[in-house]
């Protein structure tokens, strides 16, 4: 039996109880938030739970094996060392980290101590994206050649960090999850229209050594939400809509051939255009896989999906897409 | 009566026959392609129009006025500047030039003869793009925040230029028709799929003094097509559908206004979503406005709606993106 | 303070638990459910609120004021009888009743002791169809023409009532809310697929005096589902789709005008079409302030928006389907 | 070569001429309409081909084998009698005749003489019905249940016919031409706002022995476009959405299982869905092939297609369906 500790009771926070107390061999042990309302609702809702404003109620408790840290940013690294330092299992809530340094240093300690540390990027629990990454890894889709992300909206505004750090880390860690490929270097820019410098619109290219191109458009100022993905590769072209409520993926039989005409010197290219394919995607929620990964992980002793990897390297994107930003979008190598 | 030769009969030359033909005030003298069975087809529609392999036979004609250039991008300069050096206006498909320095010389012949030199950004003249100029101008949108293109499909590779500089000159010219402001710099971000660094997916970013920001995402090789154009402005946001069949605009009363808060040193966001209005476009075929603005302004010593400056300055935007996509998406100033 | 006992805790009970707790100057007293589980259920969420299997200590209970009545169909009458006879305020699910003449009885019951009886047409109290009605009410839309109901998906087949009971009264009771006008008679035509008479796809035809004109067409073996509602008038036509997410009502400035043309004996029409306009829709939710409707009516003795005599008219209109299909799609007057 | 007369040249004639020029073996010989106007684009077009204003230069004519005319209805029967009766094949557009008994009476003296009447029901050759055929024919789709069709938008009136005569034949004939089971009855109801008799929205309901039913929804007055199939089977079901540029089919492997439970004496339903499926369609234009077809079973001595048994089932369908409309809605045998 695996005892969960949660740091933060927000937005996040009631659905991060209900799974982890709903995952077998797990048992939601204790709550805290500085905010008493926010611990009152937990107490109506879960009477069993204990529930307390000081974090240091769970990091140093002998009640809790694991904390789960669902807090703004700035606060995930302090929190997840302590964690660490006192030998409990991390799972920290996207994106892992403000920097890489903090992220490296956690995964360090975890690593000495024999624990295990994750990251939640719920996505990689969907049906959806579990369909995609069959479609890539049994060939389906071929060499993946781009990778177009939008994901744009009238949004919530984060005071401390750019539409990016908010927006792109669920695309990102799709694009890494779906891909061995290591990207080497990034281009970003964007523009801030409060006065605070913080980009509430960007735009993010990440390259590859090889022909392959990612690209992500993020927006908290569009009167119109796309969540929307295009992945094209050399056999077929897929796209992934995560606001249709049923015909998520697409799957398009569709591509070109382009053969070099020796004596005229061009390119000649054919297109073919065929069938489309929309597959029944599993419909369970994400948020419950994710749980059930983290606490089976740690029973016995695995890998798991958002791995700490993919969690790190989605920091060392952002890191550098902002350091592209603020330099007129130069590139950024990682 | 303005006299019209034009050159070239390619995909768009039936077109540029049959509005010329019907302008007011103006008559189609012959048409030049050096492809017989091209020629075939003008005198079958138009047994009146004089036919030839020989351009000069245009070029240098005392019947003809004003000639119209719809070759490849490569054949536009020697071929205008023939044109306006035997006293001719000229009408270019396009981009204008291939490079910002063929385009200037051009304007500076055209100066100094007192002739006509304008260039077919055909959108300009579309029901749609002067509803979004209207829009615009009588302070509807406010002060504009954003200009987001998405212009996608599986399309016709180009042998000679890359995908922004086929696809990205219709937007291009949208947002410089619409604004006063100046672009200050470029960055973008390609890759190419057929190995001749022909990029078939590019990202351009154009950067503004003021809080401005214009994107334009391109591609040859997506299985959707998409011709979209967000714009945001200060007071309301608009988006542009060019695939819808008649509810290409829609308005958007959504807004927010952000707030400094100054105790706490942070912004504060109120977000406003409201009514959404679709207006009627006119639906007149835009290329006959095109052709009409063309002789008109010959007649009237006026200045076109699609100048030579707005083609200018698409080119200027286009090279300079060409030469940032090479230099790995490093900023080009203008 | 108006305290309700609930019967029935099965697919919409936690709704109606839910809303009812939250209505001002009410209480959830007691729920009632001949299934064990389901009881279990509401004692974990609302731990003061009385769970009994026996209706009866709802129905007799000197702590109870009115009676929500959420079970199938067949048992609305018995339960609202006795309710009504023991002084208590009856709200029911829709549809009312069974047949017209146990809605009639229902009616002169409380009539006779001065009590309330309401149906729960939902619809009535959302956003979408207040709009819609102020629209009709102030003019905007003209005199209606036609009302257009889709009602499809891939449903849950009830066990003793035919598509049309299911899904029409919501689209029947906005028609009757929206107008004054009185239908007049029905034709309906339908087929059963499952062997047992009861219609899985049906269609149904509402004719008036004057030449206004509502179909609804209903289906629970549609592989695409729709909510979609056309209503016509002589100034303007407007679609509400409830599946759009916020654009749930467009208005068109749509027409024609006809006049005959005396000469040549026949009609001439003109036709017109405008600008949309999507007005921003209140998104509360529609069951808090049906509940909230109901309460008030008990304290403030007046009429409720989804009285009993729309109630009463939706299960005449569903009564005389029922006659029709059975009779070959024959007219039956209401 | 089958020498082809046409009579009308209005909406629809540019089309024929065009494409039975395209034919093999075939030569348009000569058009005729009394409008003077209509026949000078014919010469200007087709300088070869022969214009009359008199439909007996081509009726009576020995160098026309065949007539196809494209008049107003009410004209279809004169017409056609007399160029069967001078020994022309004939082919009438849409509907075949205004009543049954013309359309039986040109089909008898067809077969007494030996010649081939058909009826242009262009839909039948379109690469979307071709698919769907395929797909009912090879048993993907099960025993047909259902056929809903709706075609409706703000339309041209015909100043001589209702809704359901002009805008019910594509989806009648498409429905005769995939199924082998006779329709036994129809219903149909519907208003004219016009005040001259004339409905402008219908409804029809075609009944069969069997349990499938097939209803058309009707509209000249409706703000939005719709053209719509849905076909249900036991094993899928299919929407067709002409509308679609390219998605035109999509297949869902989606259904229901009924069985009776003896010892509760109910019907319970397990539903099931899963993939959909978008067949790639041909999207060669569907007027040349019944061009060829026509002229090819005049050479061949074939049947065509769309031959006339399909234009008097669909005559006799809305034959009767106007009888239902005036008799208010009542069944009518067919």
């Amino acid at each position: 039996m695996v005892k969960v500790g949660i740091i933060g009771y927000g937005y996040w926070g009631p659905n991060l109880v209900r799974n982890f107390s709903a995952v077998n061999d797990c048992t939601v042990a204790a709550v805290s938030d500085f905010r008493k309302e926010r611990l009152a609702l937990v107490s109506k809702a879960y009477p069993s739970v204990k529930t307390t404003s000081d974090p240091d109620e769970i990091l140093l408790s002998k009640d809790v094996d694991a904390v789960v840290i669902a807090t703004p940013v700035f606060a995930h690294f302090p929190l997840a060392k302590k964690a660490l330092e006192n030998g409990k299992h991390v799972l920290l809530e996207k994106p892992m980290t403000s920097t890489v340094k903090e992220a490296e240093e956690l995964m360090g300690i975890a690593k000495q101590k024999g624990l295990l540390i994750m990251v939640d990027h719920t996505f990689l629990y969907t049906g959806a994206v579990r369909k995609i990454k069959t479609l890539v890894d049994d060939g389906t889709i071929g060499e993946m050649q781009y990778f177009d992300s939008s994901r744009i909206n009238l949004g919530l505004f984060q005071p401390d960090v750019n539409v990016l750090w908010d927006l792109a880390p669920h695309d990102i860690s799709i694009l890494l999850y779906l891909i061995s490929k290591k990207p080497t270097s990034v281009n970003a820019t964007g523009v801030s229209h409060t006065k605070n410098g913080i980009e509430n619109v960007a735009y993010l290219t990440v390259n590859f050594k090889e022909d392959l191109i990612a690209h992500f458009s993020c927006s908290w100022t569009s009167p119109v939400k796309l969540r929307t993905l295009l992945i094209g590769g050399d056999k077929k072209m897929l796209m992934f809509n995560d606001l249709e409520p049923t015909e998520k993926i697409k799957i398009y039989d569709t591509g070109y051939n382009h053969k070099t005409d020796e004596e005229k010197q061009r390119v000649l290219v054919d297109y073919r255009t065929g069938d489309i394919f929309i597959p029944k995607v599993e419909m369970k929620e994400a948020l419950y896989a994710m749980a059930d990964d983290f606490v089976s992980c740690i029973i016995n002793k695995k890998e798991p999906v958002s791995n700490a990897t993919i969690g790190l390297e989605v920091i060392k994107i952002l890191e550098a897409s902002q350091h592209s930003i603020k330099n007129n979008g130069k590139e950024v190598v990682l």
